[in-house]
């Protein structure tokens, strides 16, 4: 444990219990019972058996389910290292609160009840339903001139992220989808990537929202020359949390925070793409334990976020070449993890229905 | 066309016609214009477009789904090639028919109408909601010892098919799941598979249900010895018809006379596993005209599916290492498609939501 630990998230971090294997292993006995050749249900078994240990054998269906867009701005967009202007990203809150994004579509459609929480857009917002004001500052600092956030601002957003954790809890969500905005944070994603992994940076560094070859050099160039700033002695293993401090984003430190509260609290996490992942990454180097409430909705284009899936263990469910953001990949793959849960609950067992088991 | 495709079938085939290409680039043109970088939303822009051509431009949510579960039995299991003993197919389609397998929880759970064809299987069924009775004969015959089917009976289950599209037609269903239930299939499939793509028989032949090493090489040899036996001059390319009349099965011909009948009548077709895949690959074989109303649900586990899709050009929507047949891979990826819709028909464009787009 890291001495620059603020003492809420320590106390969380202590309060979180890895999902009991149990459940698990009770869960996989009542799967191999059901009218179905053995494991033939491939990963959708495995997504059921874990989902049955993490409500600790009290499956209730339908999931109550939810999704919260974390956003933020970021100084290091003063260095054009995003195809869009930094202004898109108070332009797609406005949108989320009008329901015109991709993520509100996806959210309707699959019952999933939508916050949007601003951790530092560079805009003021009048109040809405679905938005929480939980602004820090007016977007992150520079990440190529000074650490992202303070240690205060770290706090605050971690701080920020936990307290909707306990809502979430509060209102009994089930599962909830982590989803974020922010013009310019694939470039905190990826030095976070490349910080925690060990790998080149240009291993870890993709278009983004649309950059051609020129700006992706260049994006690589920015991180390289922070990483160098940052963390000058690249053979020592850097503290997670000052990784976050200066390489990340406000919405990531958040997520981070929404995600070690979520784990506490006992609800599934599902991760969208790459940003989110890169906040579940620094999540689990701060507390291993929590690795089981996670679930990877699918894999995105950007290269960084296979290398963090495979660091943390996870398949993604979907692969569909999608690179959005919003939590819209986290949502999508909700109806297979639900649908898992609907055949491990209903479907008739081999005695049940009279059907004959495996003759060899 | 081979002369002895029966008439009613290559009236279907002839009537069938190809999705205007004009729908698929005006469906581009709006995904393009919606507030997200373009092409981020991935595979789902693709299906998206591909589900407009095939309407015509007439898009209307929800789609109207339905699932087909087409049974048979099959003579080769005489030859000891599935882990699961020949009652089990009858056995199964009484669970379908009391609600107890995975195709029935999963079509509750997604809205898809379901429907169970008996076209060959070794039982009498009383007649029950849902259940379509198509008997041709009571099992295929033993393909390792003579033709699965003669020409009447060919005719009698590719014609079962065809008018259960026309049906399907006056439903107006709008997508359809193409199952199977048939103890003993995947030997089947195996065979057609390396008939249609020239491809060694271990290379496209599996476990089945569950078969262990010695049970999975005996596979292997019944059906290189069929395969010797009816198409005995393998360098001829085999006619597609023959392929499916000598080691087909009375399911698989029913699956391929609904698959063109549907495209024909414009229906968007969800392939499953393996075996519905196989039934489109004749079908395709016999009509390629017909290939843009496919859609593949998922990629199962066994190994001859990968190598039909590819043969096919498709890319599988889902990836969970399924292989239990029934319609379940097609159903569970019914959201992910209707979503690509929903994103298409209800997110905000660039201009309505005033957000910029991109700087580089």
């Amino acid at each position: 444990m890291n001495a620059s630990l603020p003492h809420f998230a320590a106390d969380v971090i202590a309060q979180i219990n890895a999902p009991e294997e149990k459940y698990r292993e009770a869960a996989q006995r009542r799967l191999d019972s059901l009218t179905k050749p053995l494991g033939s249900l491939g990963v959708l078994e495995a997504l059921a058996a874990q989902m049955y240990a993490i409500t600790g054998g009290n499956l209730s269906l339908p999931l109550r389910r939810a999704a919260y867009v974390f956003a933020a701005d970021h100084g290091v967009t003063e260095e054009a290292v995003s195809a869009y202007p930094r202004e898109v990203t108070a332009q797609m809150v406005h949108n989320f609160l009008q329901g015109g994004a991709a993520i509100n579509v996806l959210s309707k459609a699959h019952r999933v009840e939508l916050t949007v929480v601003d951790v530092g857009v560079d805009a003021v917002f009048a109040s809405a339903p679905g938005l929480v004001e939980a602004k820090v500052r007016r977007g992150s600092r520079n990440l190529l001139r000074e650490p992202a956030m303070n240690h205060e601002e770290l706090c605050a957003a971690l701080e920020a992220g936990v307290k909707l954790a306990q809502s979430a809890q509060a209102k009994q969500q089930q599962m909830i989808a982590v989803g974020e905005m922010g013009i310019g944070n694939t470039t905190a994603a990826s030095a976070i990537t490349a910080l925690l992994t060990g790998l080149p940076v240009a291993e870890v560094t993709g278009r983004g929202a649309g950059l051609d070859d020129a700006g992706r050099n260049a994006k690589i160039d920015v991180i390289g020359r922070a990483i160098e700033r940052h963390f000058p002695s690249s053979g020592m293993k850097a503290d997670p949390l000052e990784v976050l401090r200066c390489v990340g984003g406000l919405e990531i430190a958040a997520m981070t925070g929404f995600i070690l509260g979520a784990a506490r609290a006992r609800i599934a996490i599902m991760l969208d793409g790459f940003i989110s992942t890169s906040a579940a990454a620094v999540a689990y180097a701060m507390a291993p334990q929590m690795k089981d409430y996670l679930f990877a909705g699918h894999c995105s284009q950007e290269p960084g976020h296979q290398h963090l899936l495979r660091q943390l263990g996870l398949r993604p469910i979907l692969s569909l070449d999608m690179r959005l953001g919003e939590g819209t990949g986290a949502v999508l793959a909700m109806p297979v993890l639900e649908s898992s849960l609907r055949l491990f609950s209903e479907m008739a067992t081999f005695s049940s229905a009279g059907v004959s088991t495996a003759a060899r």
